[in-house]
Protein backbone atom coordinates (compact mmCIF):
# COMPACT_ATOMS: atom_id res chain seq x y z
CA UNK A 1 0.00 0.00 0.00
CA UNK A 2 1.13 3.89 -0.84
CA UNK A 3 1.39 5.55 2.69
CA UNK A 4 2.64 9.16 2.35
CA UNK A 5 3.70 11.11 5.01
CA UNK A 6 4.13 15.40 4.87
CA UNK A 7 7.11 16.39 7.20
CA UNK A 8 10.16 14.00 8.48
CA UNK A 9 11.27 15.57 11.59
CA UNK A 10 11.91 13.11 14.27
CA UNK A 11 8.12 11.78 14.52
CA UNK A 12 7.31 11.58 11.18
CA UNK A 13 10.76 10.04 9.64
CA UNK A 14 10.73 7.38 12.65
CA UNK A 15 6.69 6.69 11.36
CA UNK A 16 8.68 6.05 7.70
CA UNK A 17 11.29 3.80 8.75
CA UNK A 18 9.44 1.52 10.55
CA UNK A 19 6.68 1.15 7.51
CA UNK A 20 9.15 1.65 5.07
CA UNK A 21 10.51 -1.89 6.48
CA UNK A 22 7.26 -4.14 5.54
CA UNK A 23 7.15 -5.17 2.58
CA UNK A 24 3.90 -4.61 1.16
CA UNK A 25 4.47 -0.86 1.99
CA UNK A 26 5.74 1.85 -0.33
CA UNK A 27 6.29 4.93 2.13
CA UNK A 28 6.19 8.44 -0.39
CA UNK A 29 8.18 11.27 2.43
CA UNK A 30 7.18 14.90 1.30
CA UNK A 31 8.88 17.28 2.87
CA UNK A 32 10.16 21.48 1.87
CA UNK A 33 13.84 20.14 2.96
CA UNK A 34 14.91 18.89 -0.21
CA UNK A 35 18.38 17.64 2.20
CA UNK A 36 15.78 16.02 4.01
CA UNK A 37 14.48 14.24 1.58
CA UNK A 38 17.83 13.26 0.30
CA UNK A 39 18.68 11.86 3.62
CA UNK A 40 15.60 9.71 3.79
CA UNK A 41 15.97 8.15 0.56
CA UNK A 42 19.97 7.19 1.14
CA UNK A 43 19.07 5.68 4.40
CA UNK A 44 15.90 4.13 2.83
CA UNK A 45 13.65 5.67 5.58
CA UNK A 46 11.32 6.10 2.60
CA UNK A 47 10.76 4.36 -0.79
CA UNK A 48 10.04 7.83 -3.14
CA UNK A 49 10.14 11.60 -2.28
CA UNK A 50 8.16 14.81 -3.61
CA UNK A 51 8.06 18.24 -2.22
CA UNK A 52 4.08 18.44 -2.48
CA UNK A 53 1.57 16.79 -0.93
CA UNK A 54 -1.21 17.16 -3.23
CA UNK A 55 0.85 15.95 -6.38
CA UNK A 56 0.80 12.32 -4.95
CA UNK A 57 -2.27 12.18 -2.24
CA UNK A 58 -4.43 10.82 -5.12
CA UNK A 59 -1.86 7.71 -4.87
CA UNK A 60 -2.49 7.10 -1.18
CA UNK A 61 -4.05 4.61 1.18
CA UNK A 62 -3.10 6.49 4.49
CA UNK A 63 -1.96 10.43 4.57
CA UNK A 64 0.41 11.03 7.53
CA UNK A 65 0.66 14.63 8.69
CA UNK A 66 3.32 14.92 10.43
CA UNK A 67 4.23 18.72 10.09
CA UNK A 68 3.67 21.30 12.55
CA UNK A 69 -0.13 22.21 13.70
CA UNK A 70 -0.62 25.07 11.21
CA UNK A 71 0.84 23.27 8.61
CA UNK A 72 -1.26 20.13 9.15
CA UNK A 73 -4.51 22.73 9.29
CA UNK A 74 -3.34 24.15 5.93
CA UNK A 75 -2.65 20.52 3.90
CA UNK A 76 -6.33 19.10 5.50
CA UNK A 77 -7.92 21.99 3.43
CA UNK A 78 -5.65 21.42 0.37
CA UNK A 79 -6.30 17.50 0.92
CA UNK A 80 -10.33 18.62 0.93
CA UNK A 81 -9.71 19.83 -3.00
CA UNK A 82 -8.59 17.09 -4.70
CA UNK A 83 -9.79 13.72 -5.36
CA UNK A 84 -8.65 11.10 -2.86
CA UNK A 85 -8.98 7.18 -2.65
CA UNK A 86 -12.26 6.28 -1.31
CA UNK A 87 -10.73 4.18 1.46
CA UNK A 88 -7.76 6.35 2.12
CA UNK A 89 -7.10 7.20 5.79
CA UNK A 90 -6.17 10.49 7.07
CA UNK A 91 -4.20 10.75 10.03
CA UNK A 92 -1.84 13.27 11.88
CA UNK A 93 1.02 13.70 14.51
CA UNK A 94 0.02 16.77 16.16
CA UNK A 95 -0.24 16.68 19.76
CA UNK A 96 -2.89 19.41 20.59
CA UNK A 97 -6.61 17.71 19.09
CA UNK A 98 -9.62 19.76 18.87
CA UNK A 99 -8.48 22.53 16.39
CA UNK A 100 -6.97 19.88 13.87
CA UNK A 101 -10.23 17.77 14.25
CA UNK A 102 -12.55 21.16 14.15
CA UNK A 103 -10.64 21.91 10.75
CA UNK A 104 -11.05 18.30 9.43
CA UNK A 105 -14.70 17.89 10.49
CA UNK A 106 -15.28 20.98 8.41
CA UNK A 107 -13.55 20.19 5.23
CA UNK A 108 -12.88 15.93 5.06
CA UNK A 109 -16.67 15.31 6.25
CA UNK A 110 -16.86 12.22 3.50
CA UNK A 111 -13.13 11.08 4.33
CA UNK A 112 -11.84 8.78 7.29
CA UNK A 113 -9.48 11.10 9.56
CA UNK A 114 -8.27 9.77 12.80
CA UNK A 115 -6.18 12.26 14.07
CA UNK A 116 -3.30 10.80 15.96
CA UNK A 117 -1.30 11.86 19.13
CA UNK A 118 1.52 9.79 20.32
CA UNK A 119 3.12 10.33 23.55
CA UNK A 120 6.71 9.96 21.86
CA UNK A 121 9.47 12.37 20.97
CA UNK A 122 12.50 13.54 22.35
CA UNK A 123 14.09 17.25 22.72
CA UNK A 124 15.96 16.56 19.50
CA UNK A 125 14.53 17.00 16.21
CA UNK A 126 15.13 16.55 12.38
CA UNK A 127 15.09 13.41 9.79
CA UNK A 128 18.60 11.98 11.90
CA UNK A 129 16.28 11.15 14.54
CA UNK A 130 14.45 8.50 12.91
CA UNK A 131 14.32 5.95 14.91
CA UNK A 132 12.43 2.10 14.81
CA UNK A 133 12.00 1.74 18.71
CA UNK A 134 10.37 5.88 18.82
CA UNK A 135 6.42 4.21 19.40
CA UNK A 136 7.79 1.38 21.53
CA UNK A 137 4.75 1.02 24.25
CA UNK A 138 4.39 4.34 23.78
CA UNK A 139 0.55 5.95 24.50
CA UNK A 140 -0.98 6.61 21.43
CA UNK A 141 -3.97 8.17 21.15
CA UNK A 142 -6.34 7.87 18.26
CA UNK A 143 -9.26 10.30 17.48
CA UNK A 144 -11.62 9.39 14.58
CA UNK A 145 -13.97 11.67 13.37
CA UNK A 146 -17.38 10.12 12.19
CA UNK A 147 -16.21 8.17 8.99
CA UNK A 148 -13.23 7.16 10.47
CA UNK A 149 -14.53 5.49 12.85
CA UNK A 150 -14.97 2.61 11.22
CA UNK A 151 -11.71 2.43 9.80
CA UNK A 152 -9.44 2.65 13.43
CA UNK A 153 -8.97 -0.85 13.40
CA UNK A 154 -7.51 -0.72 10.02
CA UNK A 155 -5.32 1.88 10.92
CA UNK A 156 -4.24 0.11 14.29
CA UNK A 157 -3.49 -2.87 11.86
CA UNK A 158 -1.12 -1.09 9.33
CA UNK A 159 0.16 1.28 12.74
CA UNK A 160 1.04 -2.38 14.03
CA UNK A 161 4.89 -2.85 13.45
CA UNK A 162 5.17 0.67 15.80
CA UNK A 163 4.14 -1.31 18.67
CA UNK A 164 2.61 1.35 20.31
CA UNK A 165 -0.01 1.34 22.81
CA UNK A 166 -3.14 2.69 21.45
CA UNK A 167 -6.16 4.01 22.89
CA UNK A 168 -9.38 5.44 21.07
CA UNK A 169 -10.50 8.50 22.88
CA UNK A 170 -12.65 11.54 22.02
CA UNK A 171 -11.60 15.09 20.89
CA UNK A 172 -13.07 16.72 24.85
CA UNK A 173 -11.26 13.21 26.68
CA UNK A 174 -8.27 13.42 25.17
CA UNK A 175 -7.89 17.67 25.71
CA UNK A 176 -8.89 17.24 29.24
CA UNK A 177 -6.77 14.45 29.86
CA UNK A 178 -3.54 16.26 28.08
CA UNK A 179 -4.29 19.53 30.29
CA UNK A 180 -4.26 17.75 33.44
CA UNK A 181 -1.12 15.35 33.02
CA UNK A 182 1.08 17.60 30.96
CA UNK A 183 -0.06 20.91 30.15
CA UNK A 184 -0.76 22.20 33.83
CA UNK A 185 2.02 20.48 35.43
CA UNK A 186 3.82 22.55 32.57
CA UNK A 187 2.16 25.87 34.27
CA UNK A 188 2.84 24.80 37.83
CA UNK A 189 7.03 24.27 37.02
CA UNK A 190 6.87 27.83 35.19
CA UNK A 191 4.92 29.46 37.84
CA UNK A 192 6.93 28.11 41.21
CA UNK A 193 10.54 29.06 39.18
CA UNK A 194 9.08 32.57 38.42
CA UNK A 195 7.52 32.79 42.03
CA UNK A 196 10.68 31.82 43.19
CA UNK A 197 12.19 34.62 41.56
CA UNK A 198 9.53 37.12 42.35
CA UNK A 199 9.98 36.03 45.85
CA UNK A 200 13.85 35.72 46.62
CA UNK A 201 15.15 37.62 43.79
CA UNK A 202 17.56 36.01 41.46
CA UNK A 203 19.14 32.57 41.30
CA UNK A 204 22.48 34.06 42.77
CA UNK A 205 20.23 34.44 46.19
CA UNK A 206 18.84 30.95 46.41
CA UNK A 207 20.78 28.78 43.48
CA UNK A 208 23.23 27.19 45.56
CA UNK A 209 20.54 26.42 48.56
CA UNK A 210 18.01 24.05 45.96
CA UNK A 211 17.67 20.61 46.81
CA UNK A 212 16.11 17.81 44.76
CA UNK A 213 12.86 18.75 45.71
CA UNK A 214 12.88 21.98 44.00
CA UNK A 215 15.41 20.65 41.03
CA UNK A 216 12.63 18.10 40.25
CA UNK A 217 9.55 19.89 40.92
CA UNK A 218 10.32 23.09 38.10
CA UNK A 219 12.46 20.43 35.46
CA UNK A 220 10.40 21.14 32.64
CA UNK A 221 10.32 24.87 33.62
CA UNK A 222 13.21 24.31 30.82
CA UNK A 223 10.84 23.90 28.04
CA UNK A 224 10.83 25.68 25.17
CA UNK A 225 8.66 28.46 25.51
CA UNK A 226 7.66 29.19 22.11
CA UNK A 227 6.51 25.33 21.94
CA UNK A 228 4.64 25.38 25.14
CA UNK A 229 2.60 29.06 24.33
CA UNK A 230 0.98 27.47 21.15
CA UNK A 231 0.12 24.24 22.97
CA UNK A 232 -0.99 26.07 26.11
CA UNK A 233 -3.05 28.32 24.22
CA UNK A 234 -4.12 25.47 21.39
CA UNK A 235 -5.76 23.85 24.31
CA UNK A 236 -7.36 27.08 26.02
CA UNK A 237 -10.42 25.85 27.30
CA UNK A 238 -9.32 22.20 29.17
CA UNK A 239 -6.32 24.35 30.39
CA UNK A 240 -8.28 27.02 32.04
CA UNK A 241 -10.28 24.44 34.06
CA UNK A 242 -7.35 22.27 35.03
CA UNK A 243 -5.25 25.39 36.18
CA UNK A 244 -8.39 26.63 38.09
CA UNK A 245 -8.44 23.30 39.65
CA UNK A 246 -4.76 23.25 40.93
CA UNK A 247 -5.49 27.12 42.04
CA UNK A 248 -8.55 26.06 44.37
CA UNK A 249 -6.80 22.62 45.57
CA UNK A 250 -3.75 25.63 46.42
CA UNK A 251 -6.36 27.43 48.22
CA UNK A 252 -7.76 24.90 50.32
CA UNK A 253 -4.57 23.68 51.58
CA UNK A 254 -3.06 27.22 52.17
CA UNK A 255 -6.49 27.94 54.44
CA UNK A 256 -5.95 24.26 56.10
CA UNK A 257 -2.32 25.85 57.34
CA UNK A 258 -4.26 29.08 57.71
CA UNK A 259 -6.35 27.37 60.39
CA UNK A 260 -3.71 25.18 61.64
CA UNK A 261 -6.10 21.87 61.09
CA UNK A 262 -3.38 19.92 61.51
CA UNK A 263 -5.66 16.70 61.01
CA UNK A 264 -7.38 17.80 57.41
CA UNK A 265 -3.49 18.77 56.31
CA UNK A 266 -2.35 15.52 56.69
CA UNK A 267 -5.28 13.94 55.36
CA UNK A 268 -4.77 16.21 51.99
CA UNK A 269 -1.14 15.52 51.98
CA UNK A 270 -1.88 11.51 53.14
CA UNK A 271 -4.06 11.55 49.64
CA UNK A 272 -1.59 13.09 47.25
CA UNK A 273 1.33 10.54 49.24
CA UNK A 274 -1.10 7.16 48.28
CA UNK A 275 -2.05 8.50 44.91
CA UNK A 276 1.92 9.06 43.97
CA UNK A 277 3.14 6.09 45.50
CA UNK A 278 0.62 4.28 43.43
CA UNK A 279 1.47 5.89 39.74
CA UNK A 280 4.95 4.78 40.81
CA UNK A 281 4.04 0.95 41.67
CA UNK A 282 2.49 1.39 38.47
CA UNK A 283 4.90 2.52 36.42
CA UNK A 284 7.57 0.20 38.34
CA UNK A 285 4.97 -2.56 37.35
CA UNK A 286 4.88 -1.89 33.73
CA UNK B 1 36.47 19.54 74.45
CA UNK B 2 33.45 17.71 75.41
CA UNK B 3 30.93 17.61 73.24
CA UNK B 4 27.11 16.12 73.91
CA UNK B 5 24.73 15.24 71.53
CA UNK B 6 20.97 14.28 71.83
CA UNK B 7 19.89 12.28 69.51
CA UNK B 8 21.21 9.79 67.11
CA UNK B 9 19.23 9.46 64.48
CA UNK B 10 21.20 10.03 61.13
CA UNK B 11 21.74 13.69 61.51
CA UNK B 12 22.76 13.21 65.07
CA UNK B 13 24.71 10.18 64.61
CA UNK B 14 26.73 11.11 61.86
CA UNK B 15 27.47 14.95 63.25
CA UNK B 16 28.91 12.35 66.45
CA UNK B 17 30.58 10.10 64.00
CA UNK B 18 32.72 13.22 62.06
CA UNK B 19 33.71 15.15 65.89
CA UNK B 20 34.42 12.24 67.10
CA UNK B 21 37.04 10.97 65.03
CA UNK B 22 38.73 14.40 66.16
CA UNK B 23 42.04 14.14 68.48
CA UNK B 24 40.58 16.56 70.98
CA UNK B 25 36.98 15.98 71.16
CA UNK B 26 35.30 13.60 73.69
CA UNK B 27 31.61 12.88 72.06
CA UNK B 28 29.18 11.80 74.56
CA UNK B 29 25.87 10.36 73.07
CA UNK B 30 22.49 10.44 74.57
CA UNK B 31 19.56 8.45 73.32
CA UNK B 32 16.48 7.17 74.83
CA UNK B 33 17.32 3.96 73.31
CA UNK B 34 20.04 1.88 74.68
CA UNK B 35 20.51 -0.67 71.87
CA UNK B 36 21.20 3.10 70.04
CA UNK B 37 23.73 3.90 72.11
CA UNK B 38 25.43 0.47 72.71
CA UNK B 39 25.59 0.35 68.28
CA UNK B 40 26.84 3.93 69.20
CA UNK B 41 29.64 3.03 71.10
CA UNK B 42 30.83 0.19 69.57
CA UNK B 43 31.21 1.29 66.15
CA UNK B 44 32.97 4.37 67.97
CA UNK B 45 30.51 6.88 66.73
CA UNK B 46 30.28 8.33 70.43
CA UNK B 47 33.20 7.77 73.50
CA UNK B 48 30.68 7.73 76.21
CA UNK B 49 27.09 7.33 76.37
CA UNK B 50 24.04 8.54 79.01
CA UNK B 51 20.53 8.16 78.45
CA UNK B 52 19.97 11.85 80.31
CA UNK B 53 20.72 14.70 78.65
CA UNK B 54 20.70 16.62 82.23
CA UNK B 55 23.20 14.37 83.95
CA UNK B 56 25.78 14.75 80.96
CA UNK B 57 25.53 18.72 79.97
CA UNK B 58 27.39 20.39 83.14
CA UNK B 59 30.25 18.98 81.57
CA UNK B 60 29.54 20.22 78.06
CA UNK B 61 31.43 22.78 75.74
CA UNK B 62 28.97 22.12 72.79
CA UNK B 63 25.57 20.57 72.54
CA UNK B 64 23.80 19.52 69.98
CA UNK B 65 19.99 18.68 70.19
CA UNK B 66 19.41 16.28 66.98
CA UNK B 67 16.06 14.99 68.15
CA UNK B 68 12.59 15.96 66.67
CA UNK B 69 11.81 19.24 67.15
CA UNK B 70 9.58 19.00 70.04
CA UNK B 71 12.44 16.99 71.71
CA UNK B 72 14.34 19.99 71.11
CA UNK B 73 11.96 22.14 72.69
CA UNK B 74 11.40 20.33 75.86
CA UNK B 75 15.46 19.84 76.22
CA UNK B 76 15.77 23.89 75.40
CA UNK B 77 13.85 24.56 78.75
CA UNK B 78 15.68 21.54 80.37
CA UNK B 79 19.30 23.69 79.94
CA UNK B 80 17.78 26.50 81.50
CA UNK B 81 17.27 25.12 84.49
CA UNK B 82 20.43 23.98 85.41
CA UNK B 83 24.29 25.79 85.09
CA UNK B 84 26.02 25.20 81.94
CA UNK B 85 30.25 26.18 81.39
CA UNK B 86 29.71 29.28 81.05
CA UNK B 87 31.38 29.67 77.50
CA UNK B 88 29.32 26.69 75.95
CA UNK B 89 27.59 26.78 72.65
CA UNK B 90 24.29 24.90 72.47
CA UNK B 91 23.26 24.38 68.86
CA UNK B 92 19.97 22.01 67.48
CA UNK B 93 19.20 19.84 63.98
CA UNK B 94 16.07 21.00 62.99
CA UNK B 95 14.93 22.11 59.97
CA UNK B 96 12.48 24.32 60.90
CA UNK B 97 13.48 27.45 63.32
CA UNK B 98 10.85 30.00 63.93
CA UNK B 99 9.41 28.15 67.28
CA UNK B 100 13.40 26.98 68.72
CA UNK B 101 14.73 30.04 68.35
CA UNK B 102 11.28 31.72 70.24
CA UNK B 103 12.12 29.16 73.07
CA UNK B 104 15.59 29.61 72.85
CA UNK B 105 15.37 33.39 73.19
CA UNK B 106 12.80 33.39 76.00
CA UNK B 107 14.95 30.33 78.11
CA UNK B 108 18.05 30.91 77.49
CA UNK B 109 18.55 34.12 77.19
CA UNK B 110 22.26 34.51 78.49
CA UNK B 111 23.48 31.34 76.72
CA UNK B 112 25.01 31.24 73.60
CA UNK B 113 22.33 29.60 71.43
CA UNK B 114 23.05 28.72 67.25
CA UNK B 115 20.07 27.15 65.91
CA UNK B 116 21.16 24.80 62.55
CA UNK B 117 19.61 23.40 59.66
CA UNK B 118 21.98 21.44 57.67
CA UNK B 119 19.69 20.69 54.25
CA UNK B 120 21.27 17.05 54.84
CA UNK B 121 19.76 13.95 55.10
CA UNK B 122 18.05 10.85 53.02
CA UNK B 123 14.78 9.27 53.69
CA UNK B 124 16.53 6.46 56.18
CA UNK B 125 16.63 6.98 59.72
CA UNK B 126 18.55 5.36 62.91
CA UNK B 127 22.68 5.24 64.08
CA UNK B 128 23.24 2.82 61.12
CA UNK B 129 23.42 5.48 58.80
CA UNK B 130 25.93 7.15 60.64
CA UNK B 131 27.67 8.58 57.44
CA UNK B 132 31.10 10.72 57.27
CA UNK B 133 29.97 12.09 54.62
CA UNK B 134 26.62 13.59 55.04
CA UNK B 135 27.30 17.16 55.50
CA UNK B 136 30.04 17.50 52.57
CA UNK B 137 29.31 20.54 50.42
CA UNK B 138 26.12 20.64 52.15
CA UNK B 139 24.27 23.92 52.57
CA UNK B 140 24.73 24.64 56.64
CA UNK B 141 22.42 27.14 58.00
CA UNK B 142 23.28 28.99 61.31
CA UNK B 143 20.87 31.14 62.97
CA UNK B 144 22.54 32.64 66.69
CA UNK B 145 20.34 34.55 69.49
CA UNK B 146 22.24 37.72 70.93
CA UNK B 147 24.61 36.14 72.89
CA UNK B 148 25.32 33.23 70.01
CA UNK B 149 26.24 36.12 67.38
CA UNK B 150 29.76 36.09 69.15
CA UNK B 151 30.23 32.56 68.92
CA UNK B 152 29.79 31.85 65.30
CA UNK B 153 32.88 31.60 64.04
CA UNK B 154 33.99 29.18 66.80
CA UNK B 155 31.12 26.82 65.86
CA UNK B 156 32.18 26.45 62.39
CA UNK B 157 35.80 26.02 63.48
CA UNK B 158 34.78 22.92 65.80
CA UNK B 159 32.50 21.88 62.42
CA UNK B 160 34.79 22.37 60.27
CA UNK B 161 35.35 18.38 60.12
CA UNK B 162 32.16 18.34 58.53
CA UNK B 163 32.92 20.00 55.40
CA UNK B 164 29.68 21.82 54.93
CA UNK B 165 28.41 24.79 53.14
CA UNK B 166 27.80 27.24 56.10
CA UNK B 167 25.36 30.47 55.99
CA UNK B 168 24.79 32.62 58.66
CA UNK B 169 21.04 33.96 58.71
CA UNK B 170 18.55 35.45 60.39
CA UNK B 171 15.15 33.39 61.73
CA UNK B 172 12.89 35.55 59.08
CA UNK B 173 15.07 35.13 55.96
CA UNK B 174 15.61 31.55 56.79
CA UNK B 175 12.24 30.91 56.89
CA UNK B 176 11.23 32.54 53.87
CA UNK B 177 13.80 30.92 52.11
CA UNK B 178 13.14 27.62 52.96
CA UNK B 179 8.61 28.22 52.50
CA UNK B 180 9.91 28.87 48.76
CA UNK B 181 12.39 26.11 47.93
CA UNK B 182 11.16 23.64 50.03
CA UNK B 183 7.54 24.14 51.38
CA UNK B 184 6.17 25.38 48.69
CA UNK B 185 7.05 22.87 46.03
CA UNK B 186 5.59 20.62 48.15
CA UNK B 187 2.73 21.89 48.30
CA UNK B 188 2.68 22.04 44.77
CA UNK B 189 3.50 18.71 44.54
CA UNK B 190 0.88 17.57 46.68
CA UNK B 191 -2.22 19.98 45.26
CA UNK B 192 -1.00 18.38 41.54
CA UNK B 193 -1.59 14.93 42.64
CA UNK B 194 -4.69 15.56 44.09
CA UNK B 195 -6.28 17.65 41.86
CA UNK B 196 -5.57 15.35 39.23
CA UNK B 197 -7.45 12.24 40.90
CA UNK B 198 -10.53 14.74 41.35
CA UNK B 199 -10.29 15.78 37.67
CA UNK B 200 -9.52 12.30 36.19
CA UNK B 201 -10.71 9.48 38.67
CA UNK B 202 -7.98 7.05 40.27
CA UNK B 203 -4.45 6.68 38.83
CA UNK B 204 -5.74 3.79 36.77
CA UNK B 205 -7.66 6.40 34.34
CA UNK B 206 -4.69 8.22 33.57
CA UNK B 207 -1.19 6.53 35.32
CA UNK B 208 -0.58 5.08 32.35
CA UNK B 209 -0.51 7.95 30.37
CA UNK B 210 1.95 10.21 32.41
CA UNK B 211 5.44 10.73 31.05
CA UNK B 212 8.12 12.31 32.61
CA UNK B 213 7.06 15.94 33.12
CA UNK B 214 4.53 14.94 35.53
CA UNK B 215 6.28 12.29 37.23
CA UNK B 216 9.30 14.64 38.02
CA UNK B 217 6.77 17.18 39.09
CA UNK B 218 4.77 15.03 41.65
CA UNK B 219 7.57 13.21 43.00
CA UNK B 220 8.16 14.65 46.07
CA UNK B 221 4.12 14.28 46.42
CA UNK B 222 5.28 10.81 47.94
CA UNK B 223 6.60 12.33 51.35
CA UNK B 224 5.52 11.73 54.66
CA UNK B 225 2.46 13.13 55.32
CA UNK B 226 3.22 13.10 59.04
CA UNK B 227 6.40 15.16 58.89
CA UNK B 228 5.46 17.35 56.14
CA UNK B 229 2.17 18.85 58.05
CA UNK B 230 4.72 19.42 60.78
CA UNK B 231 6.70 21.13 59.08
CA UNK B 232 4.36 23.21 57.06
CA UNK B 233 2.34 24.06 60.41
CA UNK B 234 6.04 25.34 62.03
CA UNK B 235 6.54 27.64 59.32
CA UNK B 236 2.93 28.85 58.83
CA UNK B 237 3.88 32.31 58.16
CA UNK B 238 6.07 32.03 55.26
CA UNK B 239 4.32 28.99 54.00
CA UNK B 240 1.13 31.11 53.66
CA UNK B 241 2.75 34.27 51.85
CA UNK B 242 5.29 32.31 49.50
CA UNK B 243 2.23 29.32 48.56
CA UNK B 244 -0.20 32.74 48.04
CA UNK B 245 2.65 34.60 45.57
CA UNK B 246 2.59 30.84 43.68
CA UNK B 247 -1.56 30.63 43.50
CA UNK B 248 -1.54 34.97 42.25
CA UNK B 249 1.37 33.53 39.53
CA UNK B 250 -0.88 30.69 38.32
CA UNK B 251 -3.89 33.28 38.36
CA UNK B 252 -1.77 35.59 36.23
CA UNK B 253 -1.08 32.76 33.72
CA UNK B 254 -5.02 31.81 33.44
CA UNK B 255 -5.72 35.10 32.79
CA UNK B 256 -2.98 35.67 30.41
CA UNK B 257 -4.32 32.25 28.63
CA UNK B 258 -7.78 33.04 29.23
CA UNK B 259 -7.15 36.55 27.39
CA UNK B 260 -5.13 34.81 24.35
CA UNK B 261 -2.02 36.38 24.76
CA UNK B 262 0.23 34.98 23.07
CA UNK B 263 3.08 37.61 23.48
CA UNK B 264 2.31 37.80 26.94
CA UNK B 265 2.68 34.00 27.74
CA UNK B 266 5.38 33.43 25.96
CA UNK B 267 7.52 36.09 27.74
CA UNK B 268 6.22 34.62 31.51
CA UNK B 269 7.39 31.24 30.30
CA UNK B 270 10.25 32.32 28.62
CA UNK B 271 11.69 34.34 32.02
CA UNK B 272 10.89 30.87 34.05
CA UNK B 273 12.86 29.04 31.44
CA UNK B 274 15.71 31.19 31.70
CA UNK B 275 15.83 31.18 35.47
CA UNK B 276 15.22 27.53 35.31
CA UNK B 277 18.46 27.18 32.89
CA UNK B 278 20.45 29.57 34.65
CA UNK B 279 20.05 27.21 37.94
CA UNK B 280 20.75 23.96 35.88
CA UNK B 281 24.12 25.53 35.15
CA UNK B 282 24.88 27.00 38.60
CA UNK B 283 24.21 23.40 39.84
CA UNK B 284 26.02 21.45 36.96
CA UNK B 285 29.22 23.83 37.51
CA UNK B 286 28.86 23.21 41.58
Amino acid sequence: MNIVIQGLGEMGASLALILNQVADNHVIGIDINQNTLDYAIKHQIISESGSDLIMVADRADVIILATPINGIKESLKQLAGITLKPQVIVTDAGSTKNEILQVANKVLVDTAFIGGHAMAGTHKSGVAEANKDLYQQVPYFLIPNQVGKAYVERLKNIFKPLAADFTTIDVEAHDHLMAMISDVPHIAAFALMNTAVKQLGSFDNFGRYVAGGFTDTTRIAASDAKLWTDILLSNRESVLENNQALIDELQEINQTIADNDANKLQEMIQTAHDARQNLLSRKQHE
